[in-house]
């Protein structure tokens, strides 16, 4: 079995708020499409790929709050996308905003993504650990970035899954930042990560740094695939949604930390690389080998549990 | 008090196998003055700034290699420094190959680093956790990397120091390509992470990547700055030391990630950048606030023991 996967990823430009499921479904299948004609079986789509990045709003009426969640999945409106998949022998990654209810008091949230193989069938779940944001409205910012109001924090842990030859794990934006997201991954063997990310050209606590959005976004993810030996696929959604400039620059990264594929647009844009997935190992038996070079009793407070009631430095 | 360190790293060049301490120490010496002039209150040296980096030699005699270890701190050969460095108030940080004695039967060895005030007093130590390279006598390769032979792992733990009006760590070389290196100092608070290296511009195990190493060098400490909120500064031994090239590229980073002082020759040269501590926060109390964002629970994985006879992939 070849080890070789060629990967598209499948950058979404801006979805309007009032875009109907069914309308980006089919920019998902028109992108799976074009992938599958250059010879990807594996298309990775952006977090919250269904909807608008709706965090951006304080949005007190809870049903139309709710309009923005999917209650299962595949449901009648991404079924379709399901189909071509299968049909075309493609896997795929997609996030989107999940709503979970076992009875009536126990209404769950997540940001949630998903890995779906080529025969249509969802063989891993992961949902997002690292929430950015706030949890109140907060009136002065241009927009709001309400993950922490929206979503519980992910119950799932980080997982890895065999697939398509390799080693795969997911993760969603923010958990792109954090090192620790990769690391637990890897030392279970990951040698591809994948995410998708919705990321604001402007961050209203420190403007000043909105000119390194596109450094910040690729340095982390360029360091990580080196240090754990991964192939890092990105997928953004970009450009100008419902008036807040979303970073694009979705990129593939190979475990050299080398970006090998680069969107160019802020649009719906298909990019795609040969990912070798025995080239994990130049890197992963040599300079970081982890059972060789790593000291984890050094590492302890890495994992040490926060202390409840320490003060947050804001 | 200011909390704007104005920070001069003393790159080096080549040392010659030959070349004696004073030799050395005068051109440190050198290079403390210049910063002097340039309003330098601290200054970083190399890793194993006293001697050539000998752990390219696979040494048998006991005696010959024992020649490249102090046994005191400072020494007649280095204490010309210390008082100099005393005499225009600036503190510094200098690594050196370091032999401890308690008795005939427990002689030690580490790679080590030192944190000197403005007053010549040794105020922190900080001794080599990740060592790099092999234990044996590897004669395919053109020059051996016997770190793991020539020193014991560090027993210090990374600590941080109260240092000039900021909090300080250390590191030394390889502990700068991993995350938990910086991450375990952050947790401490560091807000300046300091470091000397010796890097070989061939890698014999995948000379593929040769041409990377200027690369991975910035990819890894921009990345760790950003995820940490910290000043990264960082030294190197650079030029050809002993027909072996060594990489420059000597820098100072930014608490966002971004150079901002580079050296630009692999020879004795002196860069210098003002360093803000409180610029620190820009990132501390915002995008990497730890207490709001990180999720130790997830991590533990991090921090577990290496399990007994586990087999390294190589």
């Amino acid at each position: 079995m070849s080890r070789i996967l060629t990967v598209g990823v499948a950058q979404l430009g801006p979805i309007a708020r009032n875009e109907s499921r069914s309308e980006v479904v089919t920019r998902l299948i028109s992108l799976l499409t074009q992938a599958h004609r250059k010879g990807c079986t594996f298309v990775v789509f952006p977090e919250l790929a269904l909807t608008t990045f709706f965090p951006r709003w304080f949005i007190e009426d809870q049903n139309e709050l709710s309009k923005f969640y999917e209650t299962e999945m595949p449901n009648e409106d991404t079924k379709p996308l399901f189909d071509k998949a299968a049909e075309l022998g493609i896997g795929f990654y997609l996030g989107y905003a999940e709503m979970t209810q076992d009875d009536e008091s126990s209404v769950q949230r997540f940001n949630t993504s998903i890995l779906v193989d080529n025969k249509g069938q969802i063989v891993g779940k992961y949902r997002k650990i690292h929430l950015p944001g706030h949890q109140e409205n907060e009136p002065w910012r241009p927009f709001q970035h309400l993950e922490k109001r929206y979503f519980e924090r992910g119950d799932l842990g980080f997982g890895t899954w065999d697939f398509m030859g390799g080693k795969v794990g997911m993760a969603l934006c923010n958990d792109r930042r954090w090192p620790e997201t990769y690391r637990v991954m890897a030392l279970q063997g990951a040698e591809m990560i994948v995410l998708g990310y919705n990321t604001p050209m402007h961050y209203p606590p420190v403007p000043q740094h909105d000119h390194l959005q596109g450094f910040h976004n690729h340095v982390v993810m360029q360091s990580a695939a080196y240090q754990n030996g991964c192939w890092v696929i990105a997928c953004a959604k970009a450009g100008n949604e419902e008036g807040c400039d979303l970073l694009g620059q979705s990129c593939i990264i190979a475990p050299t930390g080398e970006i090998v594929a680069l969107a160019s647009t802020v649009d719906d844009e298909l990019i795609v690389a040969e990912c070798d997935f025995e080239r994990t190992k130049e890197i992963k038996e040599n300079i970081f080998n982890f059972d060789l070079h790593r000291s984890p009793e050094e590492y302890e407070i890495i994992s040490r549990p926060i202390e409840q009631g320490s003060e947050p430095s804001q």
